[in-house]
């Protein structure tokens, strides 16, 4: 890891979310909104059809970082803006979330080195999420 | 919601982490590692007990705007730094965890009111988030 650099890619995460993981994660998070588990409320709110969660969006893609650094105690800040929500078909596929990441910037801090990766998650080939980045304490 | 204003203070918000949550969460965000359910390998790589996954503290910060909005999809942005792990006992009554959070700004962007959130989130006394903060598409 003492040779990482500015512009050095983190290995791509393709991750399915179902809708089975979306009432995983409602009963994990505590939120259960239905948007997130039933079509007609969804759709009733005006959306396309049942979204994930923002925050499991979120956190699938700091999976990305958390994979490639190895210790998840290393990512020291972590933020998104929320674009675009992420639809989850009623079927065993669910909806395909691409992840990819770049050093964005490698800096020093009280003699640890910084790494700041910024993220990038794709669902039907737009961005859903934006500005999002993590620094990640890089290991001596 | 159309006086909402700087200072404003929102609704409180306890929550208990439990080990039971975390393995729930685990299951719910694919993030299975063990410093987040087993007391003998967190203790191992120098924890001192379990720790709460970093992203379900954030999550659970979360709740308190969305708490507060009412539609999840009016929060644009979140970023937090992880500054503290959450220890989580194992007991039935976990990890106490106290979210506070303050109107930091509002302001006007294209034709909507933004509400800046600053988020305080505590456990055992001490900040274990820093520089937390969401900012909402305030109801017009």
């Amino acid at each position: 890891m003492s040779d990482i650099a500015k512009g050095d890619e983190l290995p791509a995460l393709q991750v399915h979310l179902t809708r089975a993981d979306l009432v995983r994660y409602a009963g994990a998070s505590g939120d259960f909104n239905p948007i997130h588990w039933s079509e007609r409320i969804a759709t009733g709110a005006g959306l396309p059809g049942v979204i994930a969660h923002g925050m499991l969006t979120m956190a699938t893609a700091g999976r990305l970082v958390t994979n490639w650094i190895g210790d998840p105690t290393a990512i020291r800040t972590f933020g998104v803006r929320f674009t675009r929500p992420v639809l989850v078909p009623d079927d065993d596929e669910g909806a395909l979330v691409d992840i990819t990441g770049v050093v964005g910037e490698v800096t020093e801090s009280d003699g640890a080195r910084i790494a700041r990766v910024d993220i990038t998650a794709k669902f039907d080939g737009k961005t859903v999420l934006g500005r999002a980045s993590a620094e990640v304490r890089l290991p001596s």
